[in-house]
């Protein structure tokens, strides 16, 4: 399994992503599932930061991420006469909807034979970014292609294992988190999935483009480093604190 | 949809429901979940206290609690050439057994017709309760009527929407945590799961039963319960408060 979260901040964009991928429980690999590029911009293209995070089905994300860098390795042959890619594309929609059409393609390429096969073809996406002066947006691509946009009402969205995680960014998370509280709140979201489920587990890696900038600050965050277990354990300290200080709730009222 | 948990404490049971039923959106009921029985015990049966809760198809698990009210209202008529009952099991492996019994007869007789009508016909049961001066215990009965026990290691169980409530009690709770500990446990659980989960819902139906005893101290908390306000509101701040105590990721390590 996965999961993945991203935060559309007034300050900037905060993805992270888990990388642990597994074919039952006795075939456990790690996988990176947050790919990023970032371009200045060219004649007829407005500069821009785009990110994708997958699950799901690994050989059908992977294919859709195949078809996207073949998009592009064909246009820098011929740019005047290529087809679109996510890096011409003119707004967030339509890299949105670009990575949807290829899951459509993908799935209907492969969806009959693995359903044969008995073998699960569902997958998503998280598609982030900012192009020119466009504010940054995000947006969640389903199975079938279609796909979703998050609003300022609730700035995040999940892929994959979602539910342990949420209840933390329900808690805390705002269009003005500032950068710093929003990379803690989506630590904590992760350090709370990896510890009730096992199937997401670390490296993790983290991507944060700046508000109004156009590229991406990329880290991996091992299992044991040692600011991230410093994270993980003060906040398992805090809350076991925070059990002294809540009311106790008495059994006859 | 519904959460339902079950410690398995030491110091006693805490089991704790929400009430809230759905068929679809638009079909939203207050149902109550946990049930409850107590025995003195009598001629060839020990004192007891046993309590059930369900979740999935409401059809489903209210045939299955009323074959079990009807087999004690049965065996009232001739003692003592009544069939056994959950009131005079010799031991709470007999009680988890006997639910998982009536689960695959019901499942049995309604399943096909739920099926062929798109309808889920999943359910599940918690099972806890002490038998004399056998230890606590407490079973998850499965749609299959097989059945796991809790263990010391993890001694809570879960049925439902379980994921959203799961970090707390993997951060927070062990065998030796009081029950005014499992308590506020419990209810910081539920109170992750109803803000992140419209399908989970107040009031809430919480049973204890002391370690040794054969008896529940029951209580219906409401949404607007002063205690259960100041409860989640002050755990609220303190998550809050908390991000100011952790350290800050720097992105470039």
């Amino acid at each position: 399994m996965t999961y993945c979260l991203a935060l559309n901040l007034d300050a900037g964009l905060v993805l992270l992503a888990d990388s642990r991928t597994n074919a039952g429980v006795d075939h456990i690999a790690t996988f990176s599932k947050l790919f990023t590029w970032s371009s200045p911009g060219g004649p007829g293209a407005a500069p821009r930061a785009i990110a994708v995070m997958v699950a799901g089905n690994l050989s059908v994300t992977q294919e859709i991420l195949a078809l996207n860098d073949e998009e592009i390795a064909n246009s820098r042959f011929d740019p005047d006469n290529a087809p679109e890619t996510i890096l011409t594309a003119p707004n967030m929609f339509r890299v949105a909807d670009s990575f949807g059409r290829k899951m459509v393609d993908v799935q209907n390429r492969r969806g009959p034979a693995l359903t044969a096969a008995g073998v699960a073809a569902a997958s998503s996406m998280i598609v982030a970014g900012r192009i020119g002066d466009e504010p940054a947006r995000i947006f969640m691509v389903y199975q079938a292609g279609n796909f979703i946009e998050a609003t300022r009402d609730t700035p995040f969205l999940q892929i994959g294992e979602a539910k342990y995680g949420k209840p933390i960014l329900d808690r805390v998370l705002g269009v003005s988190t500032s950068i710093e509280d929003g990379v803690r709140a989506a630590i904590l979201s992760m350090d709370a999935t990896v510890r009730s489920n096992l199937s997401v587990g670390a490296p993790l890696d983290l991507a944060v483009s700046r508000g109004g900038g156009h590229d991406w600050t990329r880290r991996r965050i091992e299992a044991h480093d040692p600011v991230y277990q410093q994270i993980s354990n003060s906040w398992a300290e805090h809350l076991k604190a925070g059990f002294a200080t809540i009311p106790e709730l008495p059994l006859i009222p």
